[in-house]
């Protein structure tokens, strides 16, 4: 089914590290925008996109903060939570309650504060988003681990190397540099990339994304505008590392992805421009192949040809990506929306020379638990 | 409009202390119980209510770990949050999510581990559902103050004392006496009440919910059964003391109330048996002049002449309410549909003796600032 829901208004503020700023004030800052942007006096429901306000910020109920506010009146609200794709599960939960008559216009807005705590807090939290009943937890696994095993494992089975990812990390970077909103916009070489601070072997600095502030929100509605989201599909995968069949595949994001592709009707390679959740320069890759853009075990080769540059065949993560555009848990999936609302509207940072018109957004959740997939059109 | 959604099944847990199981634990019993009794083969997605799972048992991810555990598939799956309200909420957007045509059956379920925890972190943790921003923070203000304060008000403003409270409160524990679910099951006096160990002057020891682990599920369904979800609303109201403008009203309730009156097209006068969010003793008889079973201010007469009882004109908590059945935050709204379900199939706790037909249940997030209300009917 086609989803009647058409996107209106977005905001952002800018991704990095805000002390004097709440929770709560990323949330409103990012839904002014939107709303203003959309011109829209009536919003009916508002969903909000957070993973860590309990834990980090001590503060919940974001919903009926957002509406009391922002003076939206007695509307109802609810937080979304799925790890990492919380922003993409709110934005799915908008659609789908509008494509059940419910409401006519929600306000969909994601948001996370994290600069405030230590690092090791954030590790400990962001662990929350994998099975913690088990020995893996026990053994210390943590996210960069996951994936770093995998890339070890993809070197192992392909021809890639730490060369191949520090080339995501150095192309997100140099896209980075072009959007103001950006955490890093800081100029890098693939030396620096090479060189840089291991995070867990063979991921270094440069190749995870980074512990962020900040918020993004999307205005939508079932009455027509000239951005339609064509198709939202979600899948989930495995919680436990032990339990994943092939260390290459991530099966929510192909899952997503192939029922993405059923309901709009098209295929990959029909899909203009793409925002894809890089919280690792390996990440990226992997979803790439498993969403179609590649075969399967090459899309480092895809990357090493320049594809997904901005001027490549399939240009991924024009805004930076979370490595570094930042990543701010529960905006993320929602900033991925701004960013190609503003490509299919024609000033984007590092807009394609040729007009996109069909985009598509992927958003992932633990290390595959979730994966959310939107693909726009510009009508 | 009318939801075209059906109830196939519904399971819960004891409430109670249950040191030898974990939060999942929880969801994956009341899930099973719930999906045996619907008798389906295939879930198109799962909604689970969920308030301190990362505060708690640092475990967020809770959907997809409930899909992996029952080996549903790589379905699509969210954790929804509104405070005391998740689980109401959760259930509010399977509903939806169904009303979209996007799914045709799904498993709604929620959850609390909270008993393992101390008194001063849960009382912490509870408190997220205020705005942490203002000086109420500072001030102090916990839930029990809350309510304590508006139950002196009401007093003030009506002719009703602590004995008014206290007849809540034994109400609620004489239906739970026979409800072999809930939390206390001690038989209790009016004396023994109004004698407990204050909390928040005027609330006593058994005008508070307690601290409860547990979990509740419930099947949803396109597919006709013989209980319907006739009506499905939902409201939001202050997040702030200082932002009620009156401190006996709950303009959520009010208003969650309206609407699904509205969307039913019925009245308070055609409900049968009642659940309400009696988180307080003094929130029950409030909440159940806001739904209208009694005028403004007169509620607790209503309490004093007996009519809020099994026998009584307009039953409410029959399953011994949130004061004695239990408070697992996110498993509440949930399980007050389980009792509703089995009021309406004739075999619950406390049975009416006249069949009912139409079932309400009304469940609040924060001071007020959720409120989800769902009116079932047996077809």
């Amino acid at each position: 089914m086609t989803a009647p829901v058409y996107i209106h208004g977005i905001g952002m503020t800018k991704f990095g590290s805000f002390e004097d700023k709440a929770l709560k004030d990323l949330l409103i800052e990012a839904s002014k925008e939107a709303i203003k942007d959309a011109g829209v006096s009536k919003i009916d429901a508002v969903f909000v996109g957070n993973f860590m306000g309990g834990s980090l910020s001590n503060q919940e109920i974001l919903g009926a903060i957002v509406a009391n506010d922002l003076g939206l009146g007695y509307i109802p609200t609810a937080k979304l939570e799925g790890a990492c794709a919380s922003g993409g599960i709110a934005l799915r939960q908008g659609v789908l309650s509008i494509m059940s008559g419910e409401y006519e216009t929600v306000l969909v807005v994601g948001a996370e504060k994290m600069k405030h705590a230590s690092t090791s807090t954030v590790t400990q939290v962001i662990n929350t988003a994998m099975d913690q009943s088990t020995n893996e937890k026990e053994a210390g696994l943590t996210f960069p681990g996951y994936f770093g095993t995998v890339a070890n494992r993809y070197f192992y089975e392909t021809g890639a190397s730490k060369e191949h990812l520090a080339k995501v990390a150095l192309k997100n970077r140099e896209n980075a540099m072009n959007n103001p909103y950006a955490q890093f916009q800081k100029p890098t070489t693939i030396d620096e990339i090479l060189n840089a601070r291991m995070v867990t072997d063979p991921l270094g600095l440069f190749d995870c994304s980074p512990i962020t502030d900040g918020g993004a929100a999307v205005v939508l509605s079932s009455k027509p505008s000239n951005i339609k989201v064509r198709a939202s599909a979600q899948a989930s995968g495995p919680t436990l590392m032990q339990d994943a069949k092939d260390l290459l595949s991530l099966p929510a994001v192909r899952v997503s992805g192939e029922k993405v592709y059923e309901k709009a009707g098209l295929g990959p390679e029909d899909i203009d421009v793409v925002e894809i959740h890089d919280c690792f320069s390996m990440t990226e890759i992997l979803s790439s192949e498993e969403l179609g853009f590649f075969p399967k075990l090459q899309g480092w080769q895809g990357v090493n040809e320049g594809k997904t540059r901005v001027d490549g065949e399939i240009p991924i993560n024009t805004s930076g990506g979370l490595l570094s555009k930042g990543h701010p848990i529960g905006a993320t999936g929602i900033a991925q929306i701004y960013q190609l609302v503003r490509q299919l509207r024609g000033n984007a940072p590092n807009q394609l020379t040729k007009q996109p018109t069909i985009a598509l957004a992927q958003n992932l959740g633990g290390t595959g638990a979730y994966s959310v997939v939107h693909i726009l059109e510009r009508v």
